[in-house]
């Protein structure tokens, strides 16, 4: 259990969340499909800025690893290959008293009696297997033979295509395959605001190689993955790395590292690194009958590649960057009183509007259009948020909560109306140390792209 | 139909498709699913291109519209007030002698009789309505109050998140909200390639206005999709735009205009943009209880927005591209005669790679060193593809075939053996023209960023 303090903390953050645009509850006002969350404008941004900076770092960058984009419908062949029909449950408990639903780990002991954690009730159903894939009929008949399921990880949709793939990219091993897509898994409690959702985005690599490489891949790729979440801000003292101990692994993988990470409601894993042996590809290349072998031209062996997985989750990063980044402290309002504020730390790489423009007064039309001019300056390179209405103060304390790294603001200095040599230059404001210097107009592009990538 | 020629182009389209890279038929190794595609490593380039131009240009250089990103998974409420629950439906017709599930309008007459398009029987049932949405459950029950559906638009979680978004953003109309994102249909007969799936991306914008507005902004809108398409590479000739006679629009909108392109298929919507009036915002208000006005400062009054509504497939224009792109036409080999060879045009904006770099000679370490550096010198700010095997002749033919725009060879004159001023120099060859320049190497970020944004 969270003290006190860190569930508060965690209030305020899904209270910001919504307030100012980042998270909402789907199907609001139908009162809310359990489970399932939408972004708004600010969410999407952060969203776009996470994903599209995996893609760089994890495909473009890299010349050993391309892309794919695979359907959320599923052939249910492939998963029963994978595992995924027969295995892929939670045991689920009933509660006689209350009629929740409960995943068996969630019981509470008292007394050495296992009891409803709703209600305190004892009269629970054994534990059965729920099954935590969604199902769904394609097709005009509702025959079995049409069930196709929403693929509960992206991973298999790379192990399917794997020869595909293999083929058109010319590869030699070690290679990576990596999507970023849509995941669903019917949890039976969701819970933790978006950590545990029904519906949800992964980022996911399957990095394929020879046998004798595994292990070493593994330390590679869980090395990455620190460095990785370190670019985007997360606190080292935060994170931390399960060495998964053998009893607790799926029994096809031979070394698994979970990176987790310090959230006000726990430590909890946001990425597994898992090398999976050849479990997957043999699996697959038994149940279809087709060859998923690679021809080692120097070996002159075919051998099927193991793999090592880095699977992270984007709506947990998300989450876990808002909890990193939101702090309060103390910043003087505008007559100079020192007051609490609201302040996302964001890294600028991450942050959905990278830099506010201000003019300082908004009935002054020069000012006004000095701020627009600022803002077509700008756009062609970064978000950026034109702000007119409301003291200046104010103005700023908006831009900290919504983690604005920086704002601009365009005053009489800025027209050269009191110094000929202040002409053309305005005050850059950054959000966390609230320290202004005075640059340049022209400069702006250069200096916030440095800062900001 | 389509004339033998325009069916045979298609057919080397979507062999060129799988070949190289860009489309997959979805658990291909388990026999395939139908209506469900997964994009290869080029074809997620492409798409990821369109999709962040499309959000660039609608979003991130507007003032007037922000993003979101809504959930996939659907309260029914949702969509029984927004009428799909009861109305989203086509007439579906069985095939007593073939079994087939037919869509009643793709039923062939003869002499005055309707027979199976399949094996011609005359034996079918009467029409029903078959709804088109995919249906699933949520949670540990498999009660009625536990449906969920798949999305089948992205618009209504508009509509749904409209008045928290209206408060977040400070918006005043017109504004609009925009969301790239997977919609479902269980399509009685998916055909066409990619362009009628199960599942497919939507580019959707709601744009809400006052009524006055609604006729003028349906006819802007108009106007910059058109030039959206034109920026992307497809040609006006086979742009077209259907003013929707009205009694085939939606009876609730004032005015529809489909733009279609001509595919090798035939001539078919790739977006529609329609004058939905207030008519979703009002029924979300009903249904809900939930008040969805907006109040207008100016007038002083409330009003229930209106709204336009720009909806394109992503899915489709990526194959409206590639559609557009192919092209045959006559290159020297090697030994400079003439051979023909598959082209893609794509826009370079568009285009999965900017530039293929290849060292002359893989042998030679010089080279290939020199090659790896213009790689480092390009990745940064563009996809690079190295390649070094084969003939320079038989590169150049594979990065015309996936539509890299521009080509870079390191030769010995790079290397300054026979002419010091040509040191560091290399071989900028064009994909179209297929005409070459020499250029410094450090020239190149410049040159090739001014040619592909």
């Amino acid at each position: 259990m969270s003290a006190p303090s860190e569930s508060q903390r965690m209030e305020k953050i899904v209270s910001l969340c919504k307030r100012r645009g980042f998270i909402f509850q789907s199907s609001e006002i139908y009162g809310g499909l359990n489970g399932a969350w939408d972004y708004g404008p600010l969410g999407v941004e952060l969203k776009r800025n996470l994903k599209n900076y995996w893609w760089r770092v994890m495909v473009h960058d890299r010349d050993d690893v391309v892309g794919m984009d695979g359907a959320i419908l599923t052939h249910p062949a492939v998963l029963k290959a994978s595992g995924h029909v027969e295995g892929f449950s939670d045991p689920m408990i009933d509660c006689r008293t209350c009629k929740a639903h409960l995943r068996a780990d969630q019981l509470v002991e008292k007394k050495g009696v296992k009891q409803c954690p709703n209600c305190g009730g004892r009269d629970l159903t054994d534990a059965r297997q729920f099954n935590l894939m969604f199902e769904t009929h394609v097709g005009a008949s509702a025959e079995e033979s049409s069930i196709a399921y929403l693929r509960p990880e992206t991973a298999q949709s790379i192990f399917v295509q794997f020869k595909n793939i293999l083929e058109v990219s010319r590869k030699k091993l070690p290679f990576g395959i990596a999507q970023i897509g849509k995941a669903f898994r019917n949890e039976i409690n969701p819970r933790n605001f978006t950590f545990r959702s029904r519906e949800f985005e992964q980022m996911e690599l399957e990095y394929f190689c020879r046998p004798e490489q595994g292990m070493g891949l593994l330390e590679y790729w869980k090395e990455e993955r620190l460095k990785f979440y370190g670019n985007i801000g997360l606190g080292r003292a935060k994170l931390h790395v399960l060495n998964v101990p053998d009893a607790e692994r799926a029994f096809y993988s031979k070394g698994t590292y979970d990176i987790e990470y310090d959230f006000p409601f726990g430590r909890q894993e946001l990425e597994g690194v898992a090398y999976r042996t050849d479990y997957d590809l043999s699996q697959h290349q038994k149940a279809s009958g087709k060859s998923l072998e690679y021809f080692d031209e120097e070996t002159k062996e075919k051998i099927v590649p193991h793999v090592v997985e880095p699977s992270a989750g984007v709506d947990r990063t998300v989450l876990a960057m808002i909890c990193e980044a939101y702090a309060e402290d103390q910043a003087p309002n505008d007559k100079g009183e020192m007051e609490s504020r609201i302040v996302l730390r964001l890294h600028p790489r991450m942050a959905p509007m990278k830099c506010a423009i201000f003019p300082l007064l908004k009935n002054k039309e020069p000012l006004v259009a000095k701020a627009k001019e600022v803002v077509a300056l700008l756009r062609p390179q970064m978000t950026v948020f034109y702000d007119e209405s409301g003291a200046i103060g104010r103005r700023y304390r908006r831009q900290d909560e919504i983690g604005t790294p920086f704002g601009v603001t365009i005053d009489f200095e800025t027209l050269g109306e009191k110094d000929p040599t202040l002409r053309d230059t305005v005050t850059l404001r950054e959000r966390d140390s609230m320290k202004q210097e005075r640059v340049p107009i022209q400069d702006l592009p250069v200096i916030l792209q440095e800062r900001i990538r």
